[in-house]
């Protein structure tokens, strides 16, 4: 099912990174994406109501919906940092903007990290000269890496798709580890691509890309104040403009979509402490929410996270999370599946525990549920909850 | 604050507790409460859509308002054991009924452990004549070991009341370590007291006495299959029949929510792995709904419970938790104290993070989140997440 990733730069674009010593010193922790032309620009934000300082600024520069470059910094949020926090994030566009010959509005901002602390704006002004300077000497790898947090390996992908006979590249690069990392705070996207694409039909593809993918996982079920996906396509490629419901579109959305799945999985994967990916899929519900509803409710319980992680095929807990998740639903209609054992058929045990356990052993493991109840379905990934999870979050900032 | 436990066992009530082999070997796990009269009673049961065998059986028999008997097993939850599951219910009531002459319907049944696997029949009911011979031979302190899984300490309150002059006594055991400890399900509390008092005023005790402690506590915010609060009243202490708007309605409600608060701070002491007791308050929320949604999106936090483990004032965490926990807020009006300090006023820092650290050294500690929005309040009780919780849940089974 799942396309190998065809990574090629999109044309036009390029990058920077330097070490700021932000929060910690010897690693990159300061990027800059910059497209040589103007890009049409399209963005999906977290929903939490506590937004950090960046997510407010490019909430407000997005409705233009176009841009030049996007500059990000990890070791620090710049969340719950009051309008002191607003002013940093501005005054940093600003200074990206001028070399660039850009307006400051052209100018998009990002961090990750700590929640709470003011931006140290003299390490970071103090490097901006050594950053715009060195645009083109960094590849996206380092871009990728200069956004790592609690990450333990850079997260990219790509694909590659023809439109009128010309090649069509789009990137992604992404962050995070957790929901919310600790008061890291969180999961950052950044796609790149050179189709000539209309603002409106790149909106529908974000939206359709992200509902499909980051809006798909969860880790531990905390949601981020700085959660951010930036897409910026420059039309470079010179093909004809892509319109909303063609045919040339949906290819676009397709691609968009692939390379969003792809990088959801690896941030998943690279959960916090995390030993398996679990797949979990929710058949023949009532409605696509309820199917969402209960996928969600049995990704985030600790007590199936904790299971799954002793390679336990404990479908009681499923089946409990099933009853609180608050959906429509039949205990006695309700079908069970680990790892391809059914385990439990009609709200009772097969006796087929034993099988499924071993097969619990592997990397990546399936859950389906079958509500025998309608005909919708959705499907989550997750990861197991280990020991290393507190540890990582509990020692964080010590 | 607390008044000290007076535990006195209400006149009419005797104990029995036998091993049945249940799950483990040497060790009570069949125990049996007893009323000489016919006693009122009133319940509350789990809100869990997957209901166990014995929480149907006991809504059922709830409805008449009366019984003479409870019967509990530890070490299997019959709960996801379809039709034979409620079939083994019956047949246990029916066999305790019978000594006792009582009607099957005047026995209730609870059961905690394992999910999805059938009771062990031949084993109980084996022991069912020496559980029925053994009346008046146990202590309410052998039933609160009975009912045990992965508690660490048996689990009793009590409250001694003067009504008419003449004293009335309260008193309970319960158990669970997690709110739904593994598949180990759950919480079971059982009341009993001497008091008389009309059926409705009980009921309307019950929910109160309820819904300001066992509903306000969470472990890990699973709930279970098989949560059942019941309360026996004999009316042996001879007052003067208690009655719903009455002085002593109050006083007797007063002193039930005290047994049941008490007993569920012991529930949250005993949180499987915790090493700290939580108390979190919201004040001044836009409504009481709002206050009971942000306490409780505070308390399951992941990070919060991690941050609160290792001892780290990360008040940014809870912030970003009150910010997704969907209720009306502003985050600059927002004030956060940890154990006393005040760690963010007005959304910012107020620089006391390593004061507050310190402070969190303590086993019982306390956060207060003041919204600065409305007037309405909630307290919420929980426990940290520690590496000891993943321990025992994924290894639980095996």
């Amino acid at each position: 099912m799942q396309r190998r990733s065809e990574l090629t730069v999109p044309r036009g674009f390029s990058f920077s990174a330097v070490e700021a010593n932000i929060r910690k010193t010897g690693r990159k922790d300061l990027a800059l994406v910059v497209s040589e032309t103007e890009a049409v620009m399209s963005g999906v934000f977290t929903t939490n109501k506590v937004k950090a300082a960046p997510v407010k600024v490019d909430m407000m520069r997005i409705r233009s919906g176009n841009g030049r470059a996007i500059v990000v910094n990890s070791g620090n949020a710049n969340a719950c940092t009051g309008e002191r926090g607003t002013r940093d994030a501005l005054d940093i566009c600003g200074m990206i903007a001028s070399p660039l010959g850009a307006n400051a509005k052209q100018v998009y901002i990002c961090s990750t990290g700590v929640i709470g602390t003011p931006l140290p704006m003299e390490r970071i002004t103090q490097k901006i000269p050594e950053l715009v300077g060195g645009i083109g000497k960094s590849s996206l790898h380092d871009v990728a890496e200069a956004i790592m947090t609690t990450d333990t390996f850079p997260k990219i992908a790509g694909r590659i798709l023809d439109i009128d006979k010309r090649k069509i590249s789009i990137a992604g690069v992404c962050k995070g580890a957790g929901m919310i990392a600790p008061h890291m705070a969180t999961m950052l996207c950044f796609l790149m691509t050179d189709a000539l694409i209309e603002r409106k039909a790149l909106d529908s593809a974000l939206r359709h890309a992200v509902d499909d993918s980051f809006n798909k996982i969860t880790v531990d079920g905390d949601r981020s104040t700085n959660d951010t996906v930036l897409v910026m396509a420059n039309g470079m490629a010179g093909n004809r403009i892509i319109c909303e419901g063609s045919r040339t579109f949906r290819t676009f959305t397709l691609r968009l979509s692939e390379v969003t799945e792809e990088l959801s999985r690896l941030i998943v994967k690279d959960g916090e402490g995390a030993t398996k990916l679990i797949e979990i899929v929710v058949k023949n519900a009532k409605s696509r929410g309820d199917a969402e509803k209960a996928a969600f409710t049995i990704a985030d319980s600790l007590l199936v996270k904790t299971a799954l992680y002793g390679s336990d095929a404990n479908w009681g807990r499923i089946m409990a999370a099933i009853g609180y998740s608050g959906i429509v639903f039949q205990e006695e209609r309700c079908d069970i599946s680990i790892c391809n054992v059914k385990v439990c058929r009609k709200g009772i045990t097969t006796g087929r525990e034993i099988e499924a356990a071993g097969m619990l052993k592997a990397r990546e493991v399936g859950i389906v549920v079958d509500l025998h109840i309608g005909n919708a379905s959705a499907k989550v990934l997750s990861c197991d909850l280990t020991e290393e999870y507190v540890r990582i979050n509990a020692e964080y900032r010590t």
